[in-house]
């Protein structure tokens, strides 16, 4: 079966060059030392996370108690989830996702994170590993100051059922070496080590060796990279493995192409204007701007196309962001220069819990 | 049970303003003397189509081939696809869809699709309707003179298993009247009636009466309202029936609250400025602005909110866009004021086929 004959729009997984970007990554982080510890929120399939961990990653990262235990059924055991876990309704899918991996670890920020996770661990008769998360620059989530990061870094030491592994941030500002290196020299007054340093995010990600002290690189989008990650200059575009197929259905005016691929496809994610103009790229069709989507349609403009495409014929996108496509799409279809090797279940799709 | 125990992030259906909404819609399309086929991309869901139907809806629209086809196999009878259908792979679900409706009307803008509606028309051995679509505005799809309009009518004409039932544009710009006007007179002279003139679009739904000759009306985000139909002045925040809770998970500063849910809980849609600022309106803080989405996070500043939400609450939010929200979501919860209903399948999700 080739590509060419399932119905449009679809979302295509180029797996020689997702394996290329598996190797490439897991090579780096090997010369330099650091573990690697891939996000799967980017594919959301066991099938690549399993490639991941093959090639060497050391366990996998997820962004919630739902998609680390779609992993952990796939017979994944060692899963970390970068999110501050809150609320009694979480408990119990806590206690049994910590019953479950084989090992479980939590990035947090905060006290009520700690007390839950102790009492899940405590409920599985486990033990979790915790990161504090600090900021680094995305200003989101993550203490401000060292001093907090050590309180926090106390009270889970206090609690019978965790162990204090380290910190964690998201992305891997520039003031990150500097955070830990601070943090760990007032732990160092109380006798605790903070052995790890985990930093993630693929656009900075070739740099991740020049943060000092950083033990843990956690990337997700490198195994697909999109218009973002090229854009930041991780990659090239033909190092895109997850492109959107998508069908021409109208022209009403000569410089105008209208898609069957919306925002139910493609997301209406934005990247920065530096990076490109619109909301993908097209990749047989260099200088055509996606300028506009509604759900279902994607409206082109190719006054700037040369051979401009006609009702019916197919075209390639490279999606600003990959990850959330992966979100949209019940089945992603795994091929290899274009031959179909599967219908994929994107099982760990819908985990927003 | 009560919502209060639900797992965040999760939607909430308030069924009794969905009511509200459907018959108040319903009163305005009767007292004009126009026929309402209400959207179902917004809700996805075959309760509320049915009652929509119930209600006393001609029928119901929808964007895909495969969203129509969930309805179809709930029990719908009479449904509108308002989507060009393009490409040799959907010839057999249009003819399936076309057997298995009771009547099946497309919207579309071509001669490509004309023919492929009558090869699917042919080979259910069935009639479908044809509106041809024209533009009104939202330089999307439709044709843009009504001579062209006409050609397609005639190609519509002679097609065995098609009729020519009419025009529709989306959204009804001012320009629609007359040039439905234009086409109707140019059709008149090869003495051919074009029926039905069908526009779409809540932000101006109650000023559909407005547009001389308008007799059909599809509407879809009235359902649920949401932020951008709220600012389009066609419904108040209270009329809302559509909510995401979210939990607070992180206080890193005292102006910043962070959510548990992100893009793939409220989508990344934007509105105009002039509707409200960033991601969503928080119902009970008031000058809360989500600034910024990452997939699992929701940043909120809350510097000109009175009352601060901690670690732990649960928030209630407006999403800018309803429509996309239901696609993210396998289940919604119906409730009727905050007492469950039911945890409902969004039946319809995912269909961008």
């Amino acid at each position: 079966v080739l590509l060419n004959d399932i119905e449009t729009p679809f979302v295509a997984i180029d797996l020689g060059r997702a394996e290329a970007n598996i190797h490439a990554a897991q090579a780096y982080a090997e010369e330099h030392a650091i573990a690697l510890r891939p996000h799967v929120k980017t594919h959301k399939l066991p099938a690549l996370a399993h490639a991941q961990l093959a090639a060497g990653a050391v366990g996998i990262t997820a962004q919630k108690i739902g998609e680390a235990a779609v992993m952990v059924a796939a017979g994944i055991g060692d899963v970390l989830v970068t999110f501050n876990i809150v609320g009694e309704s979480k408990l119990v899918p806590l206690a049994r996702l910590a019953g479950e991996a084989q090992r479980l670890g939590l990035g947090l920020d905060n006290a009520v994170s700690i007390d839950l996770a102790q009492r899940a661990a405590e409920q599985a008769n486990r033990t979790i590993d915790v990161l504090i998360e600090f900021e680094s620059g995305a200003n989101r989530t993550g203490v401000i100051e060292p001093s907090d990061g050590r309180a926090l870094a106390l009270r889970v030491e206090r609690a019978p059922n965790l162990r204090f592994a380290g910190f964690m941030t998201y992305p891997l500002g520039a003031s990150a070496a500097g955070w830990v290196r601070e943090a760990r020299s007032l732990l160092a007054q109380d006798g605790v080590a903070a052995d790890t340093f985990s930093g993630g995010g693929t656009p900075r990600m070739w740099h991740a060796h020049e943060t000092e002290g950083l033990t843990e690189l956690r990337i997700g989008t490198y195994v697909y990279h999109d218009r973002a990650t090229v854009g930041a200059g991780a990659a090239a575009l033909d190092d895109c493995a997850l492109h959107v197929h998508a069908t021409v259905i109208s022209t009403p005016t000569a410089t105008r192409a209208v898609l069957d691929a919306g925002s139910k496809t493609l997301t209406s994610d934005r990247i920065a204007p530096e990076y490109g103009a619109g909301f993908g790229h097209l990749v047989d069709h260099p200088g055509a701007i996606i300028t506009s989507l509604s759900e279902e349609h994607a409206v082109v403009d190719v006054s700037e196309v040369e051979r401009r495409p006609a009702i019916g014929d197919v075209v390639r996108i490279v999606p600003n962001h990959a990850c959330p496509v992966s979100n949209l799409h019940d089945v992603v279809y795994a091929h290899r220069g274009g031959a179909l090797e599967g219908a994929w279940p994107v099982a760990a799709r819908g985990t927003t819990r």
